[in-house]
This record gives structure tokens, C-alpha cells and sequence, in this order.
């Protein structure tokens, strides 16, 4: 819970005050609001107690954070999301390791390398461009503020409503298949071209490198005139030698990207802070190894909320899941962030430079299992049952005796009336081993340990003496209890 | 976040709707609410999900709750609780398992036996002996469901208002030392009586053994006057056979305790159910080694949420500490829980049996930190310094080498310019080793390996020069780091 104001108004689409975060009036009529990221509370905690921390501070965080949306298919109202974020430096090596971090982190869970993509862009890319994008020949007004904003929400719904939804947006308007009208930025014919342009870039870069790395594979020749009808409307990316070069490969991809925008920025040269930021980011990422096929230029990321003030990336997995309609579909973005140099100056007046990343959870989540990835039980405890219901002491005392050799254990505490139902209570724990004594082990001073993996095929129905019949199952003394359970979870019973 | 009708009205002290939660209305006028604990929403995750999980369903819980109180020194408006709840079992095993787990936990994160007791009692002692207060001689009328609300408020304030309080709330009602009034449970005289005597009782047998014990330590005979004028007005204590045991010592508190319940329950039979209840925990627990010293019964335990319906327990660290007003005072309770039978059935209409224990972490954190025994600073990771800018490729293989040796390191990722902040920024991050390299090491391929532990008392004024002059630096070929870094951070430099 944090106070509105400490929130700000930075989610992407909210005009209303409030509007997005669930808020409420506490006694002292006070707006207070549930997080609706980890950043925004990370920049007022960070304010609040930045003479106690070290600087650059770094912190990670894991939760459930909120928005008062509608909520639909793998959309929800409470979410869980995982920071990392460094406060302090305004080092472009801390976006490199953000997004190095990123790559690791989906590995780490289980998307392999060519599943995802980590797309890196500057904001200052598209800042850049329509600063200098002064259309004195037809309209001589500079783009305005609200123009700004239009543009970037605009932007930021490319992967929804496509280039030519975009174009409407950045001219005077689009309306969507449900009839709504949205009001768009009323930027002239030609600012259109430049930003579309901008968006265009990434596609003719991308089919350039397919269509060089196709022909390598099958050992061909470029097709030159391909090529040169692919570029024909980005004169700037044309003359670039790497184009005539045959030894092209995706590993340089970076690089024409950077090339391609550089030759933007003559028409637009407040994009060079932009290029300079990227050109820094991609360097250190390949220093350490990280290159193209993992961290890769993509100008058409804007990221969706309001705070971001440089770079911006966005982890994107690229293989195919089934929606739920049944259609294939790229399962699409689990994790982005940015740098955001102003949101800790708001509490502090101070400019305070700052870069993180978020992972979505439950996104992620939903890829694992969509991918088979996910799931992999953890075993079980060690299940005690219970065959006679007065010797509970007894029972507990094998559990404490499990317990202290360091195995999870615990005495089955449902009625033990039905031995099934304890078998299958051990089956669903994902139990090893089960423990079974009842008034004649008792009397030899022996137990029956039953070595449930191997026993795993019968475990529904059986009756206990099919169950003590099992070669899985051993007879030892009272004694030696621990050390039969410890060599069956070694494998060496 | 949960529906309001999920929460239920259980908070102590609560008679308007919403009151004590923090809630609001969604654009469907349907009011959410933060959880105020961690028990409620586990009866609705475990009544939407029963099906698919195992019975008993065991589990364990973190995370922050909310209440909508005044906040003050010690007390939140939002918390943290740490639970562990067995739910369909109605098997006493598990009330002593959650009593045991306890007593395991506190002890795990240094709180010393001997520092804690967990206190156990049943509501159906209190229950029970207000069914069986009939004052047909006085007052006719069987105590009432409102009446028999405010009694169980007024024994969980035992500890602020103290006997004499409670008795006044039992009767017409009380005002307090800022003038306000509670109107009391209206209980007769004699009713009122009997009630105290529940309490009163754990105050007797507690002072009994504390005589019994004085008399051994001091090889002194039991003084049977004194011990019988202590008695005299709890008669239903004084037969015991106990008190004429000169073995009696601590370990037999518990079964005192039950000798004089079940004395008490002579003339209200109905708390024979509560007693038979503590009777199977004690035991259980006796039989796994946990005896008084660790589980005491205490009539007096009755827990302020509503929930509960039969054993209630509740952790106390028994050290005393200096309150914000400077004087000593017992640091008091730190955890609790109980049986709550009818929780998980207002989602299903079947009664499910459930017991749980929730630790208040924020508490159970400041009292480690008033022993001392909190803080202990994880160890930070190695700091590779920045000389040269332009090097921060290699500064970051560096790193890079580390990490995939599973050595913590990074790149110092503030402003390079001063040496000395990253330096102290080693320090701040409690950094065991900083590695330093300049022009002069990369042409050498060598790198500066500083052993922070030993060289610390100098950390935070010295100059370059110093710190390369000292005995705790040594100058190792780039190649040689990790295994360097590994060797001081086993202690083998």
C-alpha cells in the first residue's frame, strides 16, 4: 500500500485520476492505493532512506502488485512480478547487465537460448526523431507534449494493431473493430513517414539478415536486386557496406541496426544520445559474450509506462503456443524495464539515475507450462501411516527420527480408518518412502519400508497385504528405520 | 485482496462492517478488501481448491496483512505473518505438531530455550464453563451469545488490564484511564467468580511450582502452610497428590495443570471436552521430548480472532526488554494460533477440520534485534573497482569470470571519479575482497586482489596508494583472480 501521490500517474492509457490502480480514502480522508508495479515504491523507499544505503544501491524484489483493469485470459488483477533495479548510476553498463540478467534469469527457469529474445531500444530514439522532426515545409509547429504522448502509446501498440494501425493513430485518428474512435496525434503526411519509417527500419533489417543468412545455408549468391527492393523505401539503409558483404551474419545484426539508425539521425540528430546509449549497451553485452542472438536493437520498443526516460527493453519468448481459440500465436513479452532518471527526483527534487527490470511471474509462468517446462514435482516427505490409532507417540517418534538425520517427514494425520486413502495421500505428496506398522511390527520391533517410486504403478487400489507383498517393500528392525529410508533415497536400497 | 464475504467478520473488537480491514467497492459495487491475515484466505483457497489437493492439506505461507487500526510504537497498519496450517484432520496430533513446529522455529532463529513458552489452552475450557454456569440460585437466564462474546474479549485483555480489569468487564463494564467506558458481559457475582477462578488458577499452579522448586534448589523443605494459604481459594487444587511429592519439579506443570482443570471441571462437566484436548497435545508433546519447559497449558490463552473453536496457543518470549519509555517490561507475544473448525465450511457448507499457527515476523524480528542476536550481515560480494573507464569490458570479464566460478561479484557501477567512494561502497555492501586494476596493471596483466576482512579498520580514509601498500593486498597475474578470490574467501590467502 502506498499513497497515490507516491504512485504517480505512470501506467500507460490512464486519464482519470486513480483510474488503473485499486485506491481508497483512509479515516484522515487520505488516498491511499495498492502498487501497481515494484518501481514506483522502490523510488520512494529509495528517497526515504538513500542516506543508510550504498550507492549505486541494488536491490531485487518479488510480489504481487495490482491493476484495476478488466480482466480477461492471462490477464489479471493481481499479479506477481520480480525487480531487479539499480539506483545510483547513470552507467550505461548497468542497462548491459539488466538485460545480460534478463537473459540468464529465463535460462536459468528453463527457456532455452533461441526461445526468447531480450529487444533493446532508447526512448531518446523516438524523443530524437521528433524533435527533429520540425515539418517547416507543411506544418512549421513543433510536435507538442500531448502530441508526444500520442505518438509513444501509439508505438507502444504496434504488436496489437500493426503499422498501418499506428500510421492512423500518428495522423488524425483510428477506429477499431468495435467502433470506438481514438483521437490520434495529428502529426503531418511526412512526420508520419519519418516515425513509420522508424518502425519499418527493424523489419527491412530483419528481412536483410534472413534473407543473407537463407543464402548462406544453402550456399547461394544474395540476391542483390532483392535486397535492393527490400531497402528501396529506407534509402538509409542502402549504401551500407555490410550489405555487399557476404560474410554477414546474424551475430552482426547490432551492428547494421546501428548503422541503419545512424543514418536516420542525419535527418533527425537528436536521435544520436539514443544511438550512442544502444551502440554502448550492445558493446558491453558482446564483450561478455551476449550478442545478437540474445540482446538485439529493436527501435519499435517504447515500453508501455510513463517513467521510462532512456533505454528500454523488453524479454520476448519467440516460439509458438496455441491461444485459446486454438490458433497459433507467439506467446509474446514475460519481462521489460528501462532506466527511469526522473521517478526518484519526485520525492527528492534531486535527479537520481536509475535502470531496472521486471519479470512477469505468472506470465512466465504460463510459458513454462505451455513449453512442458514447468511442473517437475518436488519430492515429497517420507509418510509415517498410521495403522493403529494409539500408538500416535510412536509414529512421531520414527518422524523425529527422520527428522533430525535432515529427511522431510511427517505422520499421516487424516483418519486412518482407510489405509487406501493414507497410500493415496502419500501418492498425490509425492512421498518416496511410506512407513507401515501396525500391532505385529510392533511386537517384533521391526517396520515395513515401502519404496513408493518403485511401487508407483500399483498405488491406487491395492489392499495392504498386496502392498506389504511388493518387492518394494523391505522389513527391517525399528533400528534400522533411518538408515534403510536415507539408502532409498540414495538409490542404493 | 479478497471479497469481503471471503474475510468474515473475525477481527477482535469489531462490530461495524469493514471495520479493522482496509476495503473499497470495484466498478461493480462489490467490496474488496485486503486480507487482514493469513488464515481466511487460506479457507477460501482451500474450499475453491479442494478437490485437487491432498487431504490434510498442509502448507505453509508468507507475506504482508493488513488492519486498518491506529497505527503505533510496534504496531502496523501493515505486517507480516509467516503461517503453517493443517487443514482436514481433526486429529490433536496436529495442534501438538503445530505447537512443536513453534517452539523448532523460534529456536531456529535464535530465540534460546528457555526465552519462550508456548502457552496452550482450549476455548472450550471457557466455553465450557460458561455452559455449565447456571447461577439458577442468583440469575436463571443461560449466559448468552453476545454475552458470551464480550467474556472471551475481556479474558484476551488479561495482559493490559490485568484481573481486576477483566473481572469489572465481566460484570457491568469498566472505564479506563482515559475515561472511556465498556459495558461489561453483565455476569452475576457468582458467575464472575468463577470465571476469575479459571485464571486465577494459572497464576496458583505457577506459584506452587515456583515454591516446590525454591525448596529443592535450597535442599528445604516444602513449607505446607504457605502452599496451603496459596491454595486456599483455588479448593479444587489443594487435595492433589502432587503437592505432597517432594519429586514434583517442572516437568510435571502440565499434568498439575490438568489435575486442577479437571477439579474445576467438577462443577461445569462441559469443559471436560477442552481438557481431554490439552490432555492429547501435552501428551503427544511430552512423548517427542517437549515438555513444560518448552509447552505449558494456560487457562488464561483464548486468542482475540473469532475463528477459533477448540485449542488456541500462543508463543511469548518470556526475556525482558527496555519498552520506549526506558522501562523493563516481558517482550510478550510473538506468535499464535488454533483450531478453526468452522472456517473452511461458510465456502462449502461441510464442516472441515483445520488447525494453524501464524508468527508475527515484524515482532519476532525486533525482538532478535533487542537480543542482539539479529543483523549478522550476509557477506556482500566481490567489488571489482573501476581505474580506467574505458576498461569496463574487462573490468566486466572479470566479473563475468567470477560469477561462473560462483563467486557474488560486480562491477562497481557508480561514478569512478573518486576512488575512495568505491571503496567505502565495498564496504557499505560488506564486500570480503575488491579487485583493482589500472594502466599499469592491465600492461603488467596483473590485477590487485584486496582482502577487505583483514584490511577493515582502515577502510574508510585511505588513499590508493595506502591501500596498495598494505599487507592485506596481494598483486596476482590476471589469470590467477578466481582462484586467488577463492582462496581469501575460504581463509587460506
Amino acid at each position: 500500500v502506498e499513497t497515490v501521490e507516491a504512485l504517480g500517474k505512470f501506467l500507460p492509457d490512464v486519464d482519470r485520476p486513480n483510474e488503473g490502480v485499486f485506491a481508497w480514502q483512509d479515516e484522515d480522508e487520505k488516498w491511499l492505493a495498492l502498487r501497481y508495479d515494484l518501481t514506483a515504491p522502490l523510488a520512494r523507499v529509495y528517497a526515504q532512506h538513500r542516506n543508510d544505503l550504498p550507492t549505486p544501491y541494488r536491490r531485487y524484489a518479488m510480489g504481487p502488485v495490482w491493476r484495476n483493469e478488466k480482466p480477461g485470459p492471462g490477464r489479471f488483477r493481481q499479479f506477481y512480478q520480480c525487480d531487479a533495479d539499480t539506483v545510483g548510476t547513470s552507467s550505461m553498463a548497468a542497462d548491459a547487465e539488466m538485460c545480460m540478467m534478463l537473459a540468464d534469469a529465463l535460462e536459468e527457469v528453463g527457456i532455452k537460448r533461441g526461445d526468447y529474445t531480450i529487444r533493446v531500444s532508447s526512448r531518446k530514439l523516438l524523443e530524437g526523431l521528433l524533435n527533429g522532426l520540425n515539418d517547416s515545409e507543411h506544418d512549421p509547429r513543433p510536435i507538442s507534449a500531448p502530441q508526444r504522448e500520442i505518438v509513444f502509446r501509439s508505438v507502444d501498440k504496434l504488436d496489437k494493431i500493426g503499422i498501418e494501425g499506428v500510421r492512423e493513430l500518428l495522423g488524425k485518428g483510428r477506429r477499431d473493430a468495435s467502433g470506438d474512435y481514438t483521437v490520434g496525434a495529428d502529426l503531418s503526411e511526412w512526420q508520419c513517414d519519418r516515425v513509420v519509417g522508424l518502425l519499418d527500419h527493424t523489419k527491412t533489417v530483419s528481412d536483410v539478415i534472413a534473407h543473407i543468412l537463407e543464402a548462406q545455408n544453402n550456399d547461394d549468391q544474395v540476391d542483390k536486386d532483392y535486397l535492393q527492393k527490400l531497402v528501396e523505401t529506407q534509402s538509409f539503409i542502402s549504401g551500407h557496406p555490410l550489405l555487399d558483404n557476404p560474410v554477414v551474419n546474424r551475430l552482426r545484426l547490432n551492428e547494421l541496426h546501428l548503422a541503419a539508425l545512424k543514418a536516420l539521425a542525419e535527418i533527425a540528430p537528436e536521435m544520436n544520445e539514443g544511438i550512442s546509449e544502444l551502440e554502448q549497451i550492445t558493446e558491453i553485452c558482446a564483450a561478455q559474450g551476449y550478442g545478437p542472438d540474445r540482446i538485439v536493437i529493436d527501435p519499435s520498443v517504447v515500453r508501455g509506462l510513463g517513467y521510462y526516460t532512456g533505454p528500454v527493453f523488453e524479454a520476448e519468448l519467440t516460439f509458438e503456443i496455441t491461444d485459446e481459440k486454438g490458433r497459433p500465436r507467439q506467446f509474446g513479452s514475460v519481462a521489460g524495464g528501462g532506466r527511469y532518471d526522473d521517478l526518484v527526483a519526485r520525492f527528492t527534487g534531486q535527479k537520481v539515475p536509475a535502470v531496472g527490470v521486471s519479470i512477469g511471474v505468472d506470465r512466465l509462468l504460463a510459458a513454462l507450462h505451455a513449453k512442458g517446462r514447468a511442473g517437475g514435482e518436488a519430492q515429497g516427505p517420507v509418510v509415517v501411516t498410521v495403522m493403529d490409532r494409539a500408538r500416535m507417540a510412536e509414529y512421531q517418534a520414527m518422524v523425529g527420527d527422520l527428522r533430525r538425520a535432515g529427511i522431510r517427514a511427517e505422520v499421516y494425520l487424516g483418519n486412518p480408518k482407510n489405509f487406501g486413502n493414507q497410500m493415496k495421500y502419500a501418492d498425490r505428496r509425492g512421498s518416496p518412502v511410506a512407513i507401515i506398522a501396525g500391532e505385529d511390527e510392533f511386537k517384533r520391533e521391526v517396520v515395513q519400508v515401502k519404496d513408493l517410486i518403485l511401487g508407483a504403478q500399483i498405488a491406487q487400489n491395492a489392499t495392504l497385504e498386496e502392498w506389504k507383498d511388493r518387492p518394494s517393500q523391505y522389513e527391517v528392525s525399528r533400528d534400522a528405520l533411518v538408515d534403510k529410508v536415507r539408502a532409498i533415497l540414495a538409490g542404493q536400497a
